[in-house]
């Protein structure tokens, strides 16, 4: 027998996770979250990809349904699908764009359910795209997705004032593409400790004070300064 | 004519170059920093790959060699290898260890050089390992390094810190590292502003503020506080 998925929503994640479903030859049905037309009545796992603030709406909407109901959201407690006895989380811990290809068997899927038969068929489904699948309750789910946003979004976001910064003196991003590559490889192979390099943690007050000397933008100057303190004190080094 | 290269320090910079060179076929001579035995008094190009603060006081010991003498330092001048007219920089815009292998035709190298025949040679040198060359003046490289500072070693430092939150509630890094490898593909390939996710840039306070609620280490607490700020200000979306 081969496993029926239903995905609502039509954001980056209902459209990768339908590619990847159906790349997995599974039969998908991709139903729009406003109007619901189309919806089958039963299906083995109907997968709920819209923003946060609709999730519990579009799980009311759909209470008749026959067949678990999932949301694939890292910051949403289970009990939002509470409309359903069998429910559960499908929560692809990576960041989906529109025109960024993403290898689907790399995604680490976190997975909650409602009973083990539950977590057994959204498991079974889940391994048809990747076997990278962690089991996770809503409260270490939370943790995960805090860890991600330090992670993801404000190492983006230093790449992104790093940009600023070098555009401002005509020099371009992409020589820093090699080092930010290795950065992600060294922190992963050897741990983040182990890989930590720069003037902060070498405890070189002359090459702080004068980076924070160049440094004319207030926002910068405070993120560079409150981060090296961070590593200072890391480390045990005197704060500048 | 085959070029010959002296590298003068036992670092991991040196152990690199070394090695590097060494695989393109140069003749490398190396000669340790303080004991300065077996220094060759001719020769290409001298590499000084010794802690920033001891370079110029290895560039006035070697006053008599006859070669160009150039250092590897991000943030170091070219004036404190004064005691040299044939002086310039050769720095590899990549973080070294010892116990990490190093794809050296990836290395971004910029170079500054005294006059166009030492920047000739310098390039020449430097284009047998790698093609990614970028000719810097001083000040353009202490920019870039202080851009290296922000993506590196800060990027670095927070995955350590979203290491120690996730080990502090029995996670494991682990999960991250698929994220972490496409964060820095999406932002060097559609420019980390196309590439920002996340609570902060969709404006979700509640999340920010449930996010803030678990994290109960201060430090992380104002890093995480900071960065959004800045995120939400960037966006124009109102502060928490």
């Amino acid at each position: 027998m081969e496993y029926q998925v239903t995905i609502i929503g039509s954001g980056r994640v209902a459209h990768h996770l339908t590619k990847a479903f159906r790349q997995a030859q599974l039969v998908v049905t991709t139903v729009n979250s406003r109007t619901l037309k189309g919806l089958p009545l039963e299906c083995d796992l109907y997968i709920i990809a819209v923003s946060d603030s609709a999730i519990n709406e579009v799980s009311d909407k759909i209470a008749k349904v026959n067949g678990i109901v999932v949301h694939t959201s890292g910051a949403t407690p289970i009990d939002v699908l509470n409309s359903h006895t069998r429910r559960g989380i499908l929560y692809p811990c990576l960041s989906f764009s529109n025109d960024v290809t993403v290898e689907y068997h790399t995604i680490p899927f976190t997975i909650e359910a409602s009973s083990p038969n539950e977590e057994f068929v959204i498991k079974n489904i889940a391994s048809r795209i990747s076997s990278n699948i962690f089991m996770l309750n809503s409260q270490q789910r939370a943790h995960l997705h805090i860890a991600a946003v330090i992670t993801n979004n404000f190492c983006n976001h230093l790449i992104a004032l790093a940009n600023d910064y070098l555009t401002q003196h005509n020099l371009p991003l992409e020589i820093l593409e090699p080092l930010m590559k290795q950065t992600i490889e060294k922190a992963f192979s050897i741990s983040p400790d182990k890989a930590q390099t720069g003037p902060a943690i070498r405890g070189d007050l002359q090459t702080i004070q004068h980076h924070l000397s160049l440094i004319d933008n207030n926002n910068l100057h405070e993120i560079y300064s409150l981060i090296t303190n961070s590593i200072l004190k890391r480390y045990n080094i005197q704060k500048i």
